[in-house]
């Protein structure tokens, strides 16, 4: 399976680079890089850290620094650490798994030569994406599946973390998470309804380090910062691997429950980055929602197979 | 314990009303009637109907027959009927039960000469309670509680009804709900979390017609028009009974699980008429909600043991 991993490297991004990185059955191609979780010097520093740190071979492409919304959001320091990695001690960089140009570019040309094929792995703000619809909107339908950590949709009262009503990677950029919702790929949301169900706790930190060895052990100190976030505003002794799952999600989709139909973001006012689904089963549709495609959320996961997978193939 | 009701009946409100004149422990103390599941004409007639139906002595006081934000919405003929009770015969009502001067006005003085006694349940648009705030805006204090049929929140999946994002009251007027909420009386949403639990199936309704006699047979009539709309749109052989739970938290708070916390109302956009609570437990809070009162939104309820009082009690 043919995967571009759009991300913003990020604790639970490191983490789900060191899952792909040991997915023989996943062709990765390329990672493109967005600010979010650190800026774009940052987060694209940090993808050719972990590619090579972790062994990747797919290139790097740096993406978009300014999201469409034109709002400059701040860094989130308390959840990633000044550097985005939870302040572990980062070496210098092999520059040559950089790839030249921009990754909205990178994005359509691999589309362009793989129809049908390219799964697109996003968990940070769409903007990438976005500017890929935006210069080449056919590209919608030359993609297999775009799977995305972001939103939320209230199910277990998971609204929201950046505010009550939204989520940070809707939230980082709604303009582009709006557009990518509305076009014809099919897109699937793995938003906090069910991340907030992959807890990392101590122990199982722990035994990624015994088990994993020296990337485990990388995963178990970044982790140290993430905790105090998580501790802080949740009460748990652990963190919540986000990202990880969206990764699960292309692998074990009947792990999931999902609920379809279109959505809708919120663009501005104090909803604003709120996701909003129409179910598909709702009789006689909203005309504020008709014209949009069907596109699909998880509203339940089988967390304990998800973390158990996880665990299994990182130290295998 | 003394009551003001405040009404747009409305089969639901129906079903409360009943409800309301078998409890010897609640001393309705007025009906004020709202623009919402029928024009305000209709609504208030059939509040004088319903009064002399089920004989209650408490007066009717006609409130507001356009909303906050000078919004007109169609009447939901599809739910309640033209007539606003399931299209049944509703013969010419008894005017003497009506009391001169506005719903508002009632309010503040109700409120005003029983200061800490009054319950205000209200299963319309909050229209008549914010004209009463805004009037004088003192009679937050004077309140015991604010009960309110209203709202949704995301909890399985229950996120609207009239739009994807918002539910019929608080769509109604969303203005108005916002000032209901930004207000210091301590208010409590009954919303469609909960409400969607109360489901008076064929033989619940049958046997209500059986065991109450001329009322409950009433309410079965009422709820032929109601059913086809349910099933329609939810596929269930039984009618919703929302602004009945509005009574049954007054009775049995208990029965409820509850959460705490600010609420504010989106009041435009594809958001509009949607309820959005910061968690009272989320580290930090969030400006946007920083200004508001703490108010208490029901997320589960004890369904059986509702439907079981219900039915007891109006058989009584």
């Amino acid at each position: 399976m043919k995967v571009i991993f759009d991300t913003d490297p990020g604790i639970d991004d490191a983490m789900a680079l060191l899952y792909l990185s040991k997915l023989p059955e996943i062709d990765l191609l390329g990672i493109t890089t967005v600010v979010g979780n650190a800026n774009i010097e940052t987060t694209t520093r940090n993808a050719l850290f972990l590619r090579q740190q972790f062994g990747l071979t797919a290139p790097v492409i740096r993406g978009a620094g300014e999201t469409l919304d034109g709002v400059v959001k701040p860094e989130p320091v308390a959840v990633h650490g000044d550097n985005g990695l939870g302040n572990i001690d980062i070496p210098a960089v092999d520059e040559s798994g950089l790839l030249a140009g921009t990754a909205s570019q990178f994005i359509i040309d691999t589309l362009r030569a793989n129809p049908g094929e390219v799964t697109i792995i996003a968990v940070g703000r769409m903007t990438n994406l976005a500017l890929a619809l935006r210069q080449d909107p056919e590209i919608a339908k030359l993609a297999r599946q775009v799977v995305i950590m972001g939103g939320a949709f209230g199910y277990q009262g998971r609204s929201g973390n950046i505010t009550p009503a939204s989520e940070a990677n809707i939230h980082g950029d709604p303009v582009a998470a709006d557009e990518i919702f509305a076009a014809a790929w099919p897109v699937v949301v793995v938003g906090l309804d069910v991340t907030h169900d992959i807890i990392l706790d101590t122990d199982y930190l722990a035994a990624l380090a015994a088990e994993v060895g020296e990337n485990g052990e990388l995963l178990r100190q970044m982790s140290d910062h993430y905790a105090e976030f998580y501790n802080n505003v949740m009460g748990i002794a652990g963190v919540v691997g986000h990202d990880l799952l969206a990764v699960t999600y292309v692998l074990k989709p009947e792990w999931f429950e999902t609920r379809d139909g279109p959505i809708r973001v919120v663009c501005d006012g104090i909803a604003v980055g709120q996701t909003i689904q129409m179910p598909a089963s709702r009789v006689g549709g909203h005309p504020d929602w008709a014209e949009r495609p069907a596109q699909k959320i998880c509203i339940g996961v089988n967390s304990t197979a998800a973390l158990d997978h996880y665990r299994q193939t990182v130290a295998a």
